[in-house]
């Protein structure tokens, strides 16, 4: 068998890192979005809030260790946003990444919808709604509450990411007090995990345009209907927008406050590690592997 | 003490894989069946899902840490079988495996009904029964929710067992983002965890057929009969091949995703760390323990 | 942009302590009231107090990464007094610290109110009050259980920094079984979610001055007026000075019980070791870096 | 203050390592009691039977922080009389080991009834009494539930401590997949996490003398009188006993299952290492420390 694998080795660089990304957001949705449909259908018996944020958490830590060693595990447009921004990512990538971010996420959106049929049919009593008692559509996209105005949706997506991009920014910090190359994926969902916890209520903090637009895009076509974009007046486009405006200001804020004015590191002990990978550049984001000097000694 | 101890060495590496196998499984299920043994008794007083999520992984975690070293800590035929496909077990021992993880599963659950007799005897006012409001073989071994039909319970033990393996393989695969050696056990039980939270309400994640089939055997001869095999339409057989199907589908996914695609590492890497005690190659799979080198230095 | 960037770098150390020290008390307060907010305005529904828990604990984890590279993460007034008392950390820069402190926690105190402006808005009907079924004041600042007198309240205070300071410095100890460097983070992390699981009924484990007078001078201005001093019989000035005293005894216990009596190491272990980050003396406290012995090799 | 300090230096090793594991069972036995008295007094608002768990477990796991460089952190009557049994712990120090453990037990309980006075006399009316509905010695010692027989105790605490035996010997194993050396505590406590989730609701998990009887005994000075040794049918000698011939059962266990049939292993990888504090033998119990060899480099 594993002759047989070795025979659809893709080399392109760009090719593997769109699978690795789309990979990463599966299973960060397939985990995350399947806690909910788990909180939903059972009716918070087989689960309750708390187990939300573990399911997104732990969906975005085995998320990051899927794609981490090929693409720097990113999962989020809004962070390959940032580091574009921050020169520690092409350009040129973005559009791919994004694209293939989303594309996971609605195949992830579509595995839940199977796994959980039989579930949603009898919690729903087989009617899609996006709202009532029995809605279905939060499973996969959020929805603002009641009492949020979209002023105030845009301010607590862009709070919700500039936290996210602080907390991923300093774990990867070399020169701060990063954690140990192996654990980053841990402790970005430990980030994922507080922020749910801390700034979740809400509108469920999709702080990620992937994770909640290809999920929605996904109950558009597949019964849900146009609502899914009508519901909390037109509410779809700030998971979108506003992660993005977040990740900036959360990236210049570390950025100003801690980054730039770290002492200068001489340059050799970046370049001395040839066999740091590439791709690994993203989360980390200065790349100084632990073990990279291995080779010289 | 020590001395006596020494005298019962066994040297047969097979038999020491297979003793190192059945005492993982056995604490894996003590730990995971006793908290569904003291939510059911407690009538979730001392514990809820969460805390059976919980037991489950912990106990994955410490079924690891019993094994790892010595047979791989597979605890898991459908792991072990995938392992087996991939070149990466020899077909020879499956047959073993999978009978002594089944037979620790066996002996876990007689544990449970020993630490739990009272408390069994008290909430089912002595009558041990399948279904109905006071069952109680719900500890032991999974049945499917009612509203589940028959294929809805292999298509999710199929997504369960697969989401297992692409985290298994994620954290194993050196050239990907691998979690340190010494911490793998955790994000086993991470994995564990992760899944019982997204994908438990359905039909009680079994994802695993000693897990599900060694209590169900016990269950079978301590009194509660032959309704275990009859209950949820028959439902006893798709844990056991359901997860089969699972493990290879998830095994081809990350494979085909990822890692065929790694750039080729040169070989010397592997073969210098004679080191490496062949019983470990079973959960990080490419066997470049840490510390290998260092009889080089 | 990362030119741009550079050109704002601040080189004068105290400068960087002081916006570290900021940033790592902004995060440990915005995640921690954040998770108090949530649970508040929903009615428990989106959270419950191990999820207020958990928010200050990984509010500190991440407060902790913010800062230790540059300030050494103190986040904390009553732990700045102890490293001075200890000689540990120059008394000089003590008020610098606090000030900062206390700024970074009242910053993050804003930051919620916004973020939860239409949430608490609507769960106070527009009323803020200290008091009453619709209070609000205890989303930032600690307020005293009903049964709690003002002495009790000092003395769960002074016994919650005391363990605070037990654990921070047993997990500094070189020579006794310290954690990893780059994991220390996380353990502060873990002794804050311990405190608040077993000492946080009474009075809502401020165990921080900063922590607890900067949100409150905030609601001060903000809004709900005098009475965020005048209320629990002006329960204010204990979580002020009720820490500085018990980090001073935890301190003396630790000391007294384990760290003077570890036998003589030799000093050359330290003094080897020139690339130890001054900044980073504070929670790691001996200063041994784990790597630090690399350039000798 | 340092040099201050560094006059009550004492150098007795014995004497050393009676007060760390003094100081060991204390934070153990704070945060973990403490953690059931806020459940208690509460009445379930601020806390649940998992936040008990949780505050047993990192309570034994900062207790073993306090003590493992010192003493080894038996922090367990139990656990010190398996080590002797399989000679790697002189049975000379194993009644100073048992008293200070013990004593370290009764300050704590000492220390939470001074933290929660006001909050116990509140609860309980300012009755203290062993048993009906405002009992509150419960948070101090503990109690059978109803329906548990003594023998039904006795199988429980047998069970429980083997569970716990189990975990640690195979923690500390090197030759099996042991843990990184400086996350041993964490997994300790999650060992005890674990057993707490799926073995507490019979008689609330005792699987520690010093534990129990240390509480047990101050309960009996403090005022709640001699029903603390009368209550469940005279439960008290329960969880001294069974837990010492639990842990002698779980060590031969993981002994014959496991230990012994390791490969022989080469002397010299002990012996090269000669600043292997000796004190921290216990817990890792087979002393190689991963740095140990950094001086012969």
């Amino acid at each position: 068998m594993e002759r047989l694998l070795r025979k659809c080795q893709i080399r392109n660089q760009l090719a593997r890192e769109c699978m690795a990304e789309c990979l990463g957001v599966y299973v960060l949705i397939l985990f995350g979005c399947g806690s909910v449909a788990q909180v939903t259908t059972t009716e918070d018996k087989k689960g309750q809030y708390l187990s939300i944020n573990l399911g997104f958490a732990l969906g975005a830590t085995f998320g990051v260790f899927m794609s981490r060693g090929v693409s720097g595990a990113h999962l989020n447009p809004a962070v390959s946003l940032s580091l574009c921004a921050l020169g520690r990512h092409p350009w040129m990538k973005l559009p791919f990444y994004v694209f293939f971010q989303m594309f996971g996420a609605f195949l992830a959106a579509a595995t839940i919808s199977l796994q959980y049929y039989d579930a949603i049919q009898t919690y729903s009593g087989g009617k899609l709604t996006v709202t009532g008692p029995t809605a279905t559509a939060g499973i996969f996209a959020t929805y603002p509450s009641d009492y949020l105005s979209v002023w105030g949706g845009v301010v607590d997506q862009v709070i919700g990411t500039a936290a996210l991009l602080l907390c991923v920014l300093a774990l990867g910090d070399q020169r701060n007090s990063s954690v140990p190359d192996g654990l980053q994926p841990v402790m970005v969902g430990a980030a994922v995990l507080v922020i749910g916890i801390s700034m979740g209520s809400n509108s469920g903090y999709a702080i990620n345009p992937a994770r909640d637009f290809g999920p929605r895009l996904f109950t558009y076509i597949a019964g849900w209907g146009v609502d899914v974009f009508k519901a909390g007046g037109g509410w779809w486009w700030v998971p979108i927008v506003a992660p993005c405006v977040g990740a900036l200001l959360g990236t210049l804020i570390y950025e100003l406050m801690v980054e730039v004015h770290h002492p200068f590191s001489p340059p050799e002990l970046q370049t001395s590690c040839q066999e740091a990978p590439e791709g690994k550049a993203g989360l980390e984001l200065e790349g100084v592997e632990p073990d990279c000097e291995k080779p010289t000694k």
